[in-house]
């Protein structure tokens, strides 16, 4: 099984109040990570992709800060429908795992925004990430 | 039962290539309604507050657009343990959902970091705010 | 002369590791400031408004910060071109003067991006905002 | 004359409704470049120094795209005060200059807030970058 990692520099803007990267952003960083996964994987520009987020759940284990500099986001297919795909994650700093995500993706029809078949293309793409 | 509920304005900020409300975003408006509940029901300033997110889930129904001028956050505690809450969150447009969303709050004992008891004024203010 | 406020919530996630609503924010209270303005005044949807930002300089006089609550950032006309118009801003908390700043805005042709003239009714309607 | 870079990644979140960089990142982008440069030539942590930000003021040349990957943004010391510092930056993508800013910043005591000296460390850490 391949692994596909995009590393994301934190920025101050990150931090929040409590001197630490705000959950938000943690939605951010995976946003980023499946926004490289498009293109390196897929060759797709995430804005022009028509694709829906239908969820996202995140478990938040450690505290990022300014000074880690970077963390590590991780893409892995966990579930591989006929028009969506789950995608599992890890927020990592090092080998310290930050967080561990989830985010169900679904491909729409442009036109009529109805739930549509994923490509095979990209089908054939993802599945060499499948985590299992 | 009461219900708490946070009203929050669409910024132009908020909205991602796509034209529509950027995902992280959602946690920023729950964060918002959180924050708001900490201050009008606990009377507690939330960056004082000892308690951290453990975790944060979204299931997006529909998107949310600038000419929405602002959606209303509901607040409603699901789950209240020893040092852990669970809230559960509608993110409304007038009477559309755009999103459900849970997120658990664990206090925290500012010292050493470890779980605590939530306060017992603080537990009976949001027992009002039970869902059930 | 006219005068238009804008109304803008102060948000947690504004607030960086200093907590003060970071300098970054002040330009997207502005900007929201200008979108109210393109809708009430112009009665133009900015998004689709054909102009672009030239500059934008803003003095911070003092800090905002969280229990602030929100700030009043008012829009004046302080220059109109042929084909650019530079606003004026104040960003207020009450009666004190948090930032000031100013924003040079140019329209553009949307085919090929070259300076445009304002229409005249945009031109008429931010006439009543001079600043003098 | 020893010059300052700092390589910024540009996220999808950075991109706005009208598909470019939000003029607000661009006040981001600067301050995040601001937050490495007082890291490898001052030896500060941006949040614990005691600077506040006096003036911003940024010219925006041509957009930024999420295509265009990445930013270098300069940091030079164009003015050197006994208690302020200004810096001007260059945002470029490649060769092509984005935007040029401007940004004061004053040192001030953390207990009374007033204007303080620079330390003399940073006086002459911050003279190598002197843009003339």
């Amino acid at each position: 099984m391949a692994t596909y990692t995009a590393d994301i520099d934190v920025r101050f803007r990150d931090i929040d109040a409590m001197g630490h990267v705000n959950n938000a952003v943690y939605a951010t960083y995976i946003e980023q990570a499946r926004t490289r996964f498009f293109r390196d994987v897929l060759d797709l520009d995430i804005s022009g992709a028509s694709t829906v987020l239908a969820s996202l759940s995140i478990d938040f284990r450690r505290p990022v800060e300014l000074d880690d500099d970077a963390v590590a986001v991780s893409v892995e297919i966990a579930d591989l429908g006929r028009s969506s795909a789950t995608m599992t994650h890890e927020i990592r700093i090092g080998d310290a795992v930050a967080a561990e995500a989830e985010a169900t993706l679904v491909a729409v029809d442009p036109e009529t925004g109805e739930p549509t078949p994923i490509p095979e293309a990209h089908r054939e793409a993802m599945a060499s990430y499948r985590d299992r």
